[in-house]
């Protein structure tokens, strides 16, 4: 139980639990904190769902996920928007202080046009998240979801893009399943910490071999990701948020999920 | 039968075929070039394949691949330089101007020393190259295949590479499947080609979803990537080389090869 102060996990993660499962059996292994992906929240009172998170004695660490702003349409940009007005309240009900943004992106809609909506779309909910207390986190995805999940793929990018929108309820989340490959990685994350504009730190594994583009991601230590040197870096700036676990994984979600969760407890302890 | 002059194929992409089915049904279709993967000459004597491919009216572009110069003991890097120099002698001997490099990358060795291993591996096989006269192309990989493929994953470090060993018999090979998605990809590939150091230039499409991360590369126009706008900036700067179709794709090796090579000569004239 010790050394878990800082280790927060994903109700995705554990996607078989609900998040009042999630919550016990979180709690009772002295996990101190829960991002929430929306969908866990699906039928529930949010604030009631919030307020049941820390009766567990959770701290509640971001709601997962806003973004995809991009479209081929305006009524559909302004569709997105208006959805990211409503998941800044859901954050602000469930006591959560960051919602995370995966911005977005439309197979056939150029990558530059993609990342200028992008941008018009944060720019357009932050007054709201500013009203509301909440910060909005830009969280770069890997290459591999270039076509369809985000065309804002490097730390570069992110960290141009908060410079650019300059907003004390805009920042960075940092994934290294997504960023561990990029030349520029230290520097960048040096800069984002510096900057104090790190607002998360998510952390899991890349195997070899990866099977599948979304749902094979491994628990830290099954793979190459230099979990360890990353967080130096994190941390050498001054960087002392939670550290969060987001895995998406078939085979883990078929398993024993208090099993799983044991593991990743160890996989914390040993390799992050 | 027009406008295929700029047309190459690379034997991997009709993997079904021998290489003299390839070269007969290639040439009889009109296409121009034909790159040769290792895999296909096996069991061959490579001059006279070379010679059958020429007799067949095709010009031999490129023989593929090279590299994986990265390896965690020292005599395993031996071994892959000795590999590279017998590749070198078969270029030669298949009158290929070109062996192209994928540079390699091991899964727990950090990126930062595969990078030099790579750098110590093309330097030293570059003597050996100028003498025979064939160039090496430093193909830079998809960041999916940073943990065991490349460590060089995007032009900027294929182009600082090759500036770094400043060699006429060293260059890039430019693959729109890998870079399509760098926000610094219109001004890298400027920089390669107005370098002289644009040696080849590889198509295909990115398909969503993406099934497998080796084998689902689409043909061009079933995907996203804007390949006729990278063909722009390739040509815009006076590339003149060979164009060449580089796919894997266990749905299209599936499908009888002669309706295969119908389609990639239809999606070379509709969308490259």
């Amino acid at each position: 139980m010790d050394n878990l102060s800082r280790l927060c996990i994903h109700t995705i993660t554990t996607k078989p639990w609900d998040i009042e499962d999630a919550a016990r059996e979180y709690s009772r292994h002295g996990v101190a904190g829960i991002s929430v992906w929306r969908e866990a929240l699906e039928g529930r009172n949010v604030r009631q769902s919030g307020q049941m998170l820390r009766d567990a004695g959770l701290t509640v660490v971001s709601l997962v996920r806003g973004g995809f702003f991009p479209a081929a349409a305006r009524s559909d940009r302004r569709t997105a928007i208006d959805d990211n007005l409503k998941l800044i309240d859901e954050a602000a009900e469930l006591g959560a202080p960051l919602l995370v943004l995966v911005c977005g992106a439309v197979p056939g809609l150029a990558l530059e046009e993609c990342r200028r909506q992008i941008k018009d779309g944060i720019a357009a909910i932050l007054p709201h998240a500013a009203a509301c207390g909440i910060k909005l986190g830009v969280e770069p995805l890997h290459p591999m979801y270039a076509d369809s999940r985000s065309a804002i793929n490097t730390l570069k990018q992110a960290n141009d893009m908060v410079a650019e929108l300059a907003s004390d309820h805009l920042g960075v989340v940092h994934d290294v399943y997504h960023l561990w490959w990029d030349p520029d990685l230290r520097s960048e994350t040096l800069r984002c910490v510096q900057g104090g504009n790190l607002l998360a730190f998510h952390v899991s594994d890349w195997k070899t071999p990866t099977e599948d583009l979304l749902l094979d991601r491994g628990l830290m230590g099954d793979g190459c990701i230099p979990i360890r040197k990353i967080r130096s870096w994190v941390e050498s700036c001054g960087y002392e948020g939670f550290i969060e676990v987001e895995i998406f994984s078939s085979k883990y979600w078929a398993m024993d999920q208090k099993v799983f969760l044991t593991k990743i407890i160890e996989a914390y302890l040993a390799y992050v």
